[in-house]
């Protein structure tokens, strides 16, 4: 059976070329959405938006590991999603190990001695020896854990029941039965043992990572109580989904320096707007979802290995549960 | 037999109550230079002040790796020296890796990106497959390169002869016979081979790391011709010596982009003086001989493996060569 492939990213050729060289057997390309498309490679805000135009659909593979545009309760099923994991774990480790080496080597304020031609021998921090904590700890998490690891940390890991990295020393999890965080009924006694086991992986950290997806029991769940169970000298890094944070509390922790520094690589609106506070805020860093990027040649070995699965009519690798949201 | 140690380091106290929750056998401690001390520990410039008023000086542990201040042709010799090693590598892996990371992730331009309210999405540079190189893989360069692999980067080593790191992908030597470079009568035959073979060993590199310590065949090691033969787009990081740079030859690569950036903790005259043009020179970061500081609960631990052997009358770890300078 023949299959025809639309790719929908900005890389298009960079796509097409790296998918053409592989010589996949019974696939074709589509330049524009049509009928006779069943699979789709892209972006999924651009899958999203062409949906309506691709009635046989089968299989959408996301370039991203987000895939919030194409879930919710009112969004199409009728098809496989899946999207890209193991290729951002090594991307996401360099950019929270740079970004805490930055932190602990102190390197805006030695270039502000360079600036002034101070000589400033006083002495820097090590990675070695602190505690780190992993909201969330799937293949990324699992990476990070790992970069922990070899540079001497102490690695704590908050998950919903998960323990399947062995780079974490110490897991949390929101409540002592695995099985209620999911049961609606219960939510409302689940919130505050919840918010003490959060609290309690908090306090012991010396810097705070979430790698969460977008979920409904994600959000904000970097909030007033879980800043103020963080020690004054915390660092928080977000390189999860920006929904995970309630930014009102994160610019209340650091103007009154209740915590030491936050960087940020995601947000609720992105861009960020303009007139968005956290452009002035103090000992805030930013980057703009720049942390992991999407790399063709990653991302296209991931495609190939899955066409060929496809092909064979066998279980697609990285599948997304619409239910879940991951 | 009792010893009597004196300690030379601002960090005295911090050091007298290290070792003395250890409990060393046979150990008293001086608090200045004495006929009867027999030991010292301490930094080697406030050990080189006080030689002259230690006659039965039998050992010194230097609380640093360079012992410069120790050596000479006219140093006096009659005792052991021993130096600090083994305990820099892991502080030296994070300053080389965490400013790798700042060039790749862009650190800089993100921050001005912030401070003028650009969202910036342009991608960012990673450490995988890149190649780095290391002039020089003692200890600490076997730690650089361990680092460098976990990043998933190709590693090159220049050393006189050894291979000792099982990390390095590939070793680079300054001549085809090990034996000619400390023959002093070839060496103006030898220069012409040292230069290709460096030259070599530059030419594909995308980093270039010095580690080495400061000899005579160390001394302007990184000059015109080795920042010629880097790439344009190579990063140069310094936390060896100052004195294996010719700075005038890297301030000339960096205003002329020769090369993509430096970042020195070490310089030829320290502090740096005010009107170093180094002050101001584009595309370099400084940091000032802070890369790897010696902190007393490493530096003691290995003071106090040293001072069983010592006692025991056994050979000390870590004997410095008067005459090879390291």
């Amino acid at each position: 059976m023949s299959h025809k492939l639309l790719i929908l990213a900005q890389d298009e050729n960079k796509y097409r070329a790296l998918i053409e060289e592989a010589r996949l057997v019974n696939l074709d390309f589509a330049t524009q959405p049509a009928e006779n498309v069943d699979v789709v490679l892209g972006e999924p805000s651009r899958i999203k938006a062409a949906l309506a135009s691709l009635p046989a659909l089968s299989w959408a593979q996301s370039i991203w590991a987000g895939v919030e545009p194409l879930l919710g309760s009112v969004a199409r099923r009728d098809y496989i999603l899946t999207n890209a994991r193991g290729v951002f774990g090594g991307l996401m480790s360099e950019y929270v190990i740079g970004y805490l080496l930055a932190h602990e080597r102190k390197m805006l304020q030695r270039l502000e001695d360079q600036n002034h031609k101070r000589w400033d021998e006083s002495d820097t921090g090590t990675l070695r020896g602190k505690t780190i904590g992993l909201l969330g700890v799937g293949s990324i998490g699992a990476e990070v854990a790992r970069a922990a690891k070899f540079f001497g940390m102490t690695v704590c890991g908050y998950t919903l029941n998960s323990e399947t990295s062995k780079h974490v020393d110490k897991y949390f999890h929101p409540l002592e039965s695995d099985s209620l965080l999911s049961d609606r009924q219960t939510e409302q006694q689940a919130a505050p043992l919840q918010r003490f086991a959060l609290q309690n992986f908090a306090s012991g950290l010396d810097y705070l990572v979430n790698i969460l997806p977008n979920t409904v029991d994600t959000r904000k769940i970097v909030n007033t109580d879980l800043l103020n169970a963080l020690p004054s000298h915390a660092l928080f890094i977000n390189v999860g989904r920006g929904q995970a944070v309630d930014e009102s509390a994160l610019i209340e922790a650091l103007n009154q320096n209740k915590i030491a520094g936050a960087v940020l690589d995601v947000f609720e609106q992105e861009p960020l707007p303009q007139n968005h506070p956290f452009w002035t805020t103090p000992n805030l860093l930013m980057t703009f979802h720049t942390a992991a990027p999407s790399l063709p040649e990653d991302i296209t070995k991931l495609f190939i290995e899955n066409y060929k699965l496809f092909n064979a009519g066998k279980p697609l690798k990285y599948q997304v549960d619409f239910e879940k949201g991951y």
